[in-house]
């Protein structure tokens, strides 16, 4: 787990700094947390990276999504051509964009700018099987272990967790039901925008796939049966990033309701993973906050985003950075000559 | 105002680009006037500076703060090297950083990096007596209205207005309580941090500031008078900063409660103001979140920072110029061939 001894050690160190006690609200909070995750390493340069991970959901036969299926394969070509939300901001806060086929349900050819680490062309329609296979799961979770390596391997310090898969908030609800013990009605959102017809068939469609999978003499399915049954490709490779760049004490920032159900799964199998985690911020799907909850995680911003793509948590990254430069770079009242506060 | 024409332009072309209708949120809010204040000059480069106005108060001689007085005049020494968190701050995400002296109780000499606009060396007790001249309220009006001014001239297209001023949340307050009618314990917070009984000490302070300045026969003081009687130096001139930016149209980005304060003095006096202004963030002073309700704005950050000099607005300027990138850089659904929502 990160180390309690560096965060006091850092608090110790905020409250010398040229400013009244606490005055910084929760970049004091950050700062602190990321010391206790870099430790000794805390100086190094903060270097970025943000990783999509894409896949097709075999629920989509079901009509779950505003947008139809292709879209998964079309906005994998947006990003390799530096079109989408992710690029743009990446761009903008000198992040590393990396984008991930776990199981888009297309050929990609030639494309050397993407990670090719297909498992199938999209899991099966959980609404009548198990999403994934054992040997799927384990793949895909193996994707994400590499990626994280590479990533730590790269000297990467902070990193976003981002996806991009038509349908996949419908997995993120079914997760949310199994995990935490939501009903679908209260884990189901509007996804990328539905009316309210849609929106009511969204929920029959999560309630009958969580009774499918998990009958009350299954309560307490373990994290990794729950992602295996209602989870999907890109998930479970972001739970396997999630795992191994803890391991790697990378800050790993989540974004929005998918990511931080890949989070929850990941703290529900490892949960000392809790405090390497830093939520980008909260989305409009009413599951993003109960997961957060859940989670205990404070989110860092809150602008009603919707997206994916890792863009709410490559959007706090220069927040976590301006904390992390706050801690580093102010003087001290010692050494600056300013005189504390009486009382 | 900001053009409404230009704003609605920006709504339709929001809409074309590759994300679901919607989905970027209050970022989209902010794209659509940031477009509306800039209108054709939308496209140019986002050129950002941050201005801290310092300035003492005859106030202080009541114990209103946790900080000795001469903490202003330190402070400003912290900034000019470099030290102070809204140093940090501003290196970081490329924003120019202008301090300027409009009433410190000390002597500067040949600071050269320093603006010396000194109306007086900190305004009188406003306990006893206004807490400035009409005279000293002109020029210190006058000076902000010059920088912004030369803020203009210099290309800058966004601006953050800090201060600097022990003693200046009083100040704040009993603007508060004049100008939309709050009582002094709604306005009245806990400052840089002080304990219970200072903080009752400073409440029945700032009620009897108000009863002196503004009885209630004299209810609806102009703006102005407001300003004279129960504001600061440091204040006046954001004000006369503010309503000069306003009429070069740029981008303003207010801070806490008195830079909060001094928005809320600018739009009584010249309503049309409103729409230049973002708040960069709510801080923990119960009376910033009353004047940003009365201001009917929304905050972009949250993170309970209650520091001033700029501070939170410089820390949402990357997040508003995320909101700017996005807008002008994102493909369209079309020039990306990416299908759209089907209902």
């Amino acid at each position: 787990p990160p180390s309690e001894v560096w965060r006091q050690r850092a608090r110790a160190h905020l409250d010398t700094l040229t400013k009244p006690l606490g005055s910084l609200g929760r970049l004091e909070d950050i700062a602190a947390q990321i010391v206790s995750i870099r430790r000794e390493r805390f100086t190094e340069k903060v270097n970025k990276g943000a990783y999509v991970f894409a896949a097709d959901h075999g629920i989509t036969a079901e009509g779950v999504s505003a947008y139809p299926r292709e879209v998964t394969h079309q906005m994998v070509l947006n990003f390799l051509a530096q079109g989408a939300a992710i690029n743009v901001l990446a761009r903008l806060h000198d992040v590393e964009l990396r984008v991930v086929d776990v199981g888009v349900d297309a050929d990609f050819h030639n494309l050397s700018s993407l990670l090719h680490h297909k498992v199938s062309k999209g899991t099966q329609n959980m609404l009548h099987e198990a999403a994934m296979t054992d040997e799927q799961l384990a793949q895909a979770l193996a994707v994400g272990a590499a990626i994280a390596d590479d990533a730590s391997a790269a000297g990467q310090t902070m990193i976003a967790i981002g996806e991009m898969g038509i349908g996949n908030t419908t997995s993120a609800s079914a997760i949310t039901c199994a995990l935490i013990g939501a009903t679908a009605t209260q884990a189901t959102g509007h996804g990328t925008g539905m009316g309210v017809e849609a929106h009511a068939r969204k929920v029959s469609i999560v309630q009958a796939i969580v009774s499918k999978h998990f009958t009350a003499s299954s309560a307490n399915s373990s994290a990794l049966e729950i992602l295996r049954c209602v989870g999907g490709l890109e998930i479970a490779a972001m739970v396997g990033m999630i795992l191994t760049a803890a391991n790697h004490q990378l800050v790993i920032v989540a974004d929005g309701f998918i990511s931080t159900a890949a989070a929850a799964l990941a703290v529900a199998i490892a949960p000392t993973v809790q405090g390497y985690l830093i939520a980008g911020h909260q989305s409009e799907e009413p599951g993003h906050k109960l997961l957060l909850d859940h989670l205990n995680l404070v989110p860092v911003l809150m602008l009603n985003m919707r997206l994916g793509e890792g863009t709410g948590a490559v959007l706090a990254m220069p927040i976590l950075e301006s904390a992390i430069a706050l801690y580093t770079q102010m003087a001290t009242f010692t050494s600056a000559g300013v005189s504390g506060a009486s009382r």
